[in-house]
C-alpha cells in the first residue's frame, strides 16, 4: 500500500502541536512561571507518537479525521509529559536531561516542576471534557484514560495503569528483574497509555464496543512491542543517538526486556507482537493502512 | 429552623468515608505502597467539609440525596488531599505534620508521596466518569472540576484555579502581601475547590444553569469567608488547638487576610460575606436550610 509515511508523521505532528499551542495557556498568561514550565516540557521535541496513534485510530474508524481527534491526542500528550516531568524529579529518576534538553525541574525548580506536572494532568481532563460531540463518548474517553493512567488493574486484567507501573519500576530497583515483573511494568508504565491513545481515538471516531475491543488488543500488542524495542535501543545505541543517557536502564538494574531475555530474543518477540497486532486491524480493511504504517514504524525504528 | 447540625455533619462524614473506602484500592492491592500512601492521607482525619457542601448542595437541588452525590464528594476530597500531599512536600511548604499526623512523604518517602498525589487526582476523574446518571451532567462536572483545580482563569473571572493559586502563594513568599494578591490567592487556592464542590453537587442533583449560577455565587462568597476565618484562627490560636503549626503563615510572610487588613476587619468581612452568601440561597426556600447551616458553621467556627 502506498502510504506516504513521512508525510503522515509530519501532518500528525503539526496537528498535535497546533492543538497543544491552542490548549496550553500562553507563556505570558499569569501565573507566568507554571505556564512556561508546562510549555518547556510539552514543546521539548517529543515525537508525538501517542497523538499520532490517536489521530490515525480516529481516522480509521470514521473514514475521515473527526472533530476533536487532535485534542484527544493533545490530552494524551499532556498526560505523557506530566508523567515524564514527575519521573525526572530528584526523588524519582533524578534525570537532568530529556531529549537532549534540561528537564523541567532543572530549569524551573522542583516546586514548579511538581505543580507543572499536576497542572498538565488537570488540563488533559479539561481538554477531554471540552471535546465536541457525543457526551457518552466523552465520558467513556475520560473513564478509559483515568483507568489507564492510574494505579488499579486496567482493562487488560494483567497490570495496573501508568502510575502503578511507575511504582513497580521504582520498587524493583536494585533487585534482579524477573520476566513477570518486566512484562507487568511494560504493560502498565508505557503500554497502558499507548493502548488508551488508540482506544480514545477510536471512541472520538465513533467506534462500537466490538471495534474498541479490537483496538485495545492492537494497542496492547503494539505497545508492548514498542517498549521492548525501546529497551533494545537503550542497550545498543549511544547517548548521542538517543538524546538521553544510554545504558542508564542497565546501570541502575532497571527492569528491561533484553536484561531478562537477551537482545536477539527481544527483537524476535517484538516482531511477533507486531505481526499479531497488525492482524487485529485486518477487519478494518484498507482504512487500516495508515495506522498499520505507524505501528510498523514504531517497532521497526532504529533510533 | 431546626436542623440538627451535628447529626448532619456526622451523616455527611459517614457517607463520604464509606464512599472513599469503597473507591480507594485496599491497602493490600498491588502495588501496596502507593495505595497505603493514598489511604494514609485520605484517612488522616479530614473534616470532609467539601464533601459535606457537595452532599447538601445536591440534596437541596433534588429535594432528596441523589445517587452519586457521595461519590462527587469523595472525588472532591481526593483532589483536596492530592493538593495537600504535594503542598507538604519538601520542595513546597516542607510540612512534616498535618492534622497532628506525619505527612505522606515523611511516612512513605518523597517519590511515593508525589505519585500518591498524582494517583488521587487520577482516581478523582475515574470516579467522576463512573458516576450514575446523565452523561451531559457528568461531563459538565468533569469540566467544572478541571477548570477549578487548574492554572487558568476560572468562572469567577478574578483568579486562576487551585494550582494557579498555589503558584502565586509560593512566588509571593518573602514579599509583603498586598490586598489584591491575598484575595486572588484565597479565591483560587482554596475558594475555587470549595465553590466547585457546591456546583458539582448541584449538577448531580440536576441543577439548571440559573441554579448553578446561584450556587457559584454562594460558593465564592462562603469560600472566601471560610478562608479568612482560617487565617484569623491561624493567627489567634495555639498549635494544639489547630493540630498544625500555628502562626506559621505569619512567620513565613504568607499572604493572609489579617496580615493585610487586621483581625477585627477580617472578622467583619467574613461575617458580611457569609450574610451575602446565605442570601444567594433564599430562592431555594426551606430546602436551603441544611446547606445554610453548613455555611454558617464553617464561618462561625472557633477552631
Amino acid at each position: 500500500m502506498s502510504v506516504d509515511f513521512s508525510q503522515l508523521v509530519q501532518e500528525g505532528l503539526a496537528q498535535t502541536d497546533a492543538a497543544l499551542e491552542r490548549l496550553l495557556p500562553g507563556p505570558d498568561v499569569q501565573p507566568h512561571n507554571i505556564h512556561r514550565a508546562m510549555r518547556h516540557s510539552v514543546f521539548a521535541g517529543g515525537k508525538r507518537l501517542r497523538p499520532l496513534l490517536a489521530l490515525e485510530s480516529a481516522r480509521m474508524i470514521k473514514g475521515t479525521l473527526p472533530d476533536g481527534a487532535a485534542d484527544v491526542g493533545a490530552a494524551v500528550e499532556m498526560l505523557h509529559t506530566y508523567s515524564l516531568i514527575h519521573d525526572d524529579l530528584p526523588a524519582l529518576d533524578n534525570d537532568d536531561l530529556r531529549r537532549g534538553k534540561p528537564t523541567c525541574h532543572v530549569v524551573y525548580g522542583e516546586a514548579m516542576a511538581i505543580l507543572a506536572g499536576d497542572a498538565l494532568q488537570t488540563l488533559a481532563y479539561e481538554t477531554l471534557a471540552k471535546l465536541p460531540g457525543d457526551a457518552l463518548a466523552k465520558i467513556e474517553i475520560v473513564k478509559e484514560i483515568a483507568i489507564a493512567t492510574g494505579t488499579g488493574v486496567g482493562y487488560d486484567g494483567l497490570a495496573p495503569g501508568m502510575i502503578g507501573g511507575q511504582v513497580w519500576d521504582i520498587e524493583g530497583e536494585g533487585t534482579k528483574p524477573t520476566a513477570e515483573r518486566v512484562e507487568a511494568i511494560h504493560r502498565s508504565k508505557t503500554g497502558a497509555l499507548i493502548t488508551v491513545s488508540i482506544v480514545a481515538g477510536g471512541l472520538i471516531g465513533g467506534a462500537s464496543a466490538d471495534e474498541v475491543a479490537s483496538l485495545r488488543r492492537f494497542g496492547q500488542k503494539a505497545g508492548l512491542a514498542f517498549q521492548i524495542v525501546d529497551d533494545v535501543l537503550d542497550m545498543t545505541q549511544s547517548s548521542e543517538e538517543l538524546g538521553k543517557t544510554a545504558g542508564k536502564d542497565t546501570a541502575t538494574d532497571k527492569a528491561t526486556w533484553p536484561a531478562v531475555f537477551g537482545i536477539e530474543s527481544s527483537r524476535a518477540t517484538a516482531a511477533e507482537l507486531l505481526r499479531d497486532a497488525l492482524a487485529e486491524l485486518d477487519r478494518f480493511g484498507a482504512h487500516a493502512e495508515r495506522l498499520k504504517a505507524v505501528a510498523r514504524a514504531l517497532v521497526e525504528r532504529t533510533h
